[in-house]
C-alpha cells in the first residue's frame, strides 16, 4: 500500500476500505507515513468526507493506537456525556454528581478550555486543593466508592488523535465532520464507558454554526457509538447566547452549585436536567424521559445532588466547605459594570465574543500553556429576551486589574439590542438517535 | 501572517493576494513553513482552483526563489518549445535544427523521462558523446554561434518549484491545472526565453485526459506568459495514439533524423512543421503562418535542418556521424515481433501503455536515478485507422534479453481492434492564444 493511492482516493471521493484505512493511522503513528502525507489526506477528507463506515474505521483506528480503559471492574451500566463545547457550558460539574446521586455511575472523563471555550477541569481546579489527575486505579476505585469521577485522561487514550489533531490545527482542517466525529469517539471508545450523551451545540457561539452542521456530527457520533457497542443519544441544544449567566472559572463552580441547591439560571437547569434523564434511561434506571426526569428533579431538590458533588470534591482532594460558602472561592480584586447605551430588548448574545473577553482577562487560554486566573470572568444581567433601558448593566466584569477600554466595548457590542422582543426559540433542538 | 490563515482562505475559495502569495513561497524556501502546511494548501488548491492573477503571482513567487539566465546578449527574439509530455514525443529534436536553420534563436532547456514518457535529454544522450550539461555561458555560446542548443537547466531555476513538485508527487497534489501551469512557468520564464510554443497533449495516453482540461491548461500557460511578458501561443494536439512509430530513445533520435531529410512518418512531420511555424511567427519572420509553414517545409527539404542538426551535436560534442549512418547509434540485441490475433481496424493504441512496456524494457525510469538502456523500444508497424489481419506484425520489441511474456501481451492489448475503420480525427485539435 502507498499513501499516495490513498490520498489519491480520497481526493477522488472514493470510499477506503478498513484495511486502508487501519494501514493509513498504523504507519502514521509508526512514522512511516509522513505529516506532510497526512495533512494532504486530511484536506482532502475535509472536501470529500467519508461514509459511516469509514469514519467509524477511522476512529477505531486511532483507538487502537493507544491505551484502553478497562472499567468492567465497575459494575452495572457506566455513562458519559460529551459536550462539543460552549460558552458557559458548566453542565458537566451539576450533572456528574446528579447522576450518580441516582446511582448510576459516572466516569467522566473532562478537558481542559482552549480559546474563548472554558474546561471543566480548569474549573474544577478553582475549588481548593482538587486535584483531576488520578491514576487509572483511583478513578476506577472512586467511581466504584463515590459513584463518579472527574478526571482528565490517564494513559495515552488515542495518542493518533492527539497527534492528526495537533496537525489539523494548523492545516486548516479542524472543520471536518468526520475528522471530528471520530477524534471525539476515538476518546470516548477509549474511556472505556458503556453509554454516552452527546450535547452538540448549534449555533454562533459554537463549533457548529448551523443546526444542518449540527445533526451531521450528531449522526456521525451516535453511528460511530452504535459500531463500537455503545449506546448513545445526542441532544442539539443552542449556543446562540451563554449557557447560563457567569463565564469564568471560580463564577461558574459558583453557578453550578446554585443548580444543585435547586437554584440557578433555568437554561443551565434545564439542560442538566434533559441530559441527566437522557443518561438515566440509558442507564436502565426506567424506560421514559418523564419518569427519569421527575428522578433528577427530585434529587436536585432534595440535596441528594448537593452532598454527592461533596463526596466527589472530598474524594478528589478537594475542598468541599465551598459548596457551603461559595464565597471562599477565588474572587476578582475588581467588578467593573458594562452598561447599555441604548434601548429595547436583548435580541441576540456574542457568546464567542464574551468567551474570548474572558480569555484576555486570563480566565482561558490563547496557547496550550497559559497560566489561568481562576477568579476572573463575567457575569450577565441580561439574557436573551430581556428589555433593557440605556444605563442598564448588562454584564459585570471580573477582574484582577482595570480592564481595558476595548474589552468593555467588546462585552458592550457582544449584546445585540433590537427594537421588539425576540422570538422564544427552544434550548433543546433535537434528539438525534443511532439507526436502528 | 500566518500560513494556517492562508490554507484556510483558500480552502474556503477565497482568493489570495499578490502579497500572501509571496510571503508563503518566501517563507516556504526559508523553511518556516513546513511541509505539512505546504500539502494541505496544495491539496486546497486541488480543489478550489486558482485565478489568472494568483496562478501568475504563484509562478513569479516561485521563479523568484532562484537564478534566472540572462539571455539578453543573443540578439534577436529567442524562442523555445514546451511540450506537456507524451510517448514517442520526439518533435524536439527535429524541430530545433529546423527553427534555427531559419534564422531564430532556440535556446532549449529540456528535461529527462519519468514513467511512461521519454525525455529529450535522454534521448540526446544516445548519440555518443553528447553533452547536456553546458555552463550558462557555453549554453549562451553555442546558441550566439550554432543558433540553437538542447540542454538540461543550468544553475538553480525556480528551486521552490523543485520542492513544491517533489512534495505534489508524493501528496496526490500533481493533477491541479494552476499547480501544472504555475510549475511550468516558473522554470520557462526563468530561462530567459522571449516567446514560448505550447504543445497541450490531450488523450489517454497525456496527461490531460480531456479536451477541457487542456483547453484549460492552455489557457491558464498563455495567461501566465502574458504576465510574464512573454509572447506565447498552444497548440491543443491529440495523444491517442503514440506519436510516430518510434518509442526508445536512439530509435527516436533516428525517426527525428528521417524526419529532416524530409521522410518519417506523417504526424510527427506534421506537427513539426506546425510548431515551427508557430515559432517562426512569434519570433517576427513573417505575420503569415502558411508563409512560415512554406518555410519550414523548404527546410526540411533541401536539407538545411539536417546540416543545422549536424551542427548542433558537433557543438555539443556528440558524434554527427549518426546522422548519415543511423545503424551506429545503439542498438538493441533482439528484435521480437507482437502479432495481432484478431482481424480488422487499429480504432486505438494505448501510449500510456506502451510507453510503461519500454520503461519496463529499460528504456525509461522507474525512479529519478536509474540508469537507462539507450537502445531498447518499440517500433510500431500499425497506427491507429490501418487495417490489420491476424498474425500481421503489430510491432517489434527491441530488447536486449528475452522479453517477458507479459510484457508482449500488454504491447498486444495496447492495440484496439474495431471491426469498422474508426473515423480520422484530427493531430491539432485547437490553436489558443493569450486574450487581449
Amino acid at each position: 500500500m502507498r499513501m499516495v493511492d490513498l490520498i489519491t482516493k480520497k481526493r477522488d471521493g472514493k470510499t477506503l476500505t478498513k484495511e486502508e484505512i487501519t494501514w493509513l493511522i498504523g504507519q502514521y503513528v509508526a512514522g512511516e507515513v509522513p505529516d506532510y502525507q497526512m495533512s494532504a489526506f486530511l484536506m482532502a477528507t475535509y472536501f470529500q468526507g467519508m461514509t459511516d463506515e469509514e469514519q467509524s474505521q477511522l476512529a477505531f483506528a486511532m483507538l487502537d493506537s493507544g491505551d484502553r480503559l478497562d472499567l468492567s471492574s465497575i459494575p452495572g451500566i457506566k455513562v458519559d456525556k460529551h459536550s462539543t463545547g460552549g460558552v458557559g457550558d458548566k453542565i458537566s460539574i451539576p450533572l456528574t454528581p446528579l447522576v450518580a446521586a441516582l446511582g448510576v455511575s459516572v466516569p467522566m472523563i473532562s478537558g481542559r478550555g482552549l480559546g474563548h471555550t472554558g474546561g471543566t477541569l480548569d474549573k474544577l481546579e478553582s475549588i481548593h486543593g482538587f486535584k483531576v489527575d488520578l491514576t487509572e486505579n483511583q478513578f476506577i476505585d472512586q467511581v466504584q466508592d463515590v459513584g463518579a469521577a472527574i478526571v482528565s485522561a490517564s494513559g495515552d487514550l488515542a495518542p493518533a488523535d492527539r497527534r492528526i489533531y495537533a496537525l489539523r490545527d494548523v492545516t486548516g482542517t479542524v472543520e471536518s465532520i468526520p475528522l471530528i466525529a471520530s477524534s471525539i469517539m476515538s476518546k470516548k471508545i477509549a474511556s472505556g464507558t458503556n453509554a454516552l450523551v452527546f450535547d452538540v451545540k448549534v449555533g454562533e457561539g459554537a463549533f457548529m454554526k448551523t443546526r444542518a452542521q449540527a445533526e451531521k456530527l450528531a449522526k456521525a457520533l451516535v453511528a460511530i457509538a452504535k459500531a463500537a457497542g455503545v449506546a448513545s443519544v445526542a441532544l442539539l441544544t443552542a449556543m446562540d447566547q451563554p449557557l447560563g449567566v457567569t463565564i469564568g472559572n471560580s463564577l461558574e463552580i459558583a453557578e453550578s452549585v446554585a443548580i444543585m441547591r435547586n437554584q440557578g439560571p433555568a437554561d443551565v437547569r434545564q439542560l442538566t436536567i434533559a441530559l441527566a434523564a437522557q443518561m438515566l434511561v440509558l442507564a436502565g434506571k426506567t424506560d421514559s424521559l418523564e419518569v427519569a426526569t421527575n428522578l433528577a428533579e427530585d434529587a436536585l431538590r432534595d440535596g441528594r445532588a448537593l452532598r454527592k458533588f461533596k463526596q466527589l470534591i472530598t474524594a478528589q482532594g478537594g475542598d468541599a466547605s465551598i459548596v457551603d460558602q461559595p464565597q471562599t472561592l477565588p474572587q476578582a480584586k475588581l467588578k467593573v459594570p458594562v452598561k447599555a447605551t441604548t434601548s429595547g430588548y436583548i435580541t441576540g448574545i456574542d457568546a464567542e465574543a464574551l468567551g474570548t473577553a474572558v480569555m484576555q482577562l486570563g480566565g482561558g487560554r490563547a496557547k496550550q500553556d497559559d497560566v489561568l486566573d481562576l477568579a476572573v470572568g463575567l457575569v450577565l444581567h441580561k439574557k436573551v429576551g430581556t428589555p433593557v433601558h440605556e444605563g442598564d448593566t448588562l454584564a459585570m466584569v471580573h477582574a484582577d486589574s482595570e480592564p481595558q477600554e476595548a474589552l468593555l466595548d467588546a462585552v458592550r457590542q457582544a449584546f445585540v439590542i433590537g427594537e421588539a422582543a425576540p422570538e422564544k426559540t427552544p434550548l433543546i433542538l433535537q434528539v438525534v438517535r443511532p439507526e436502528a
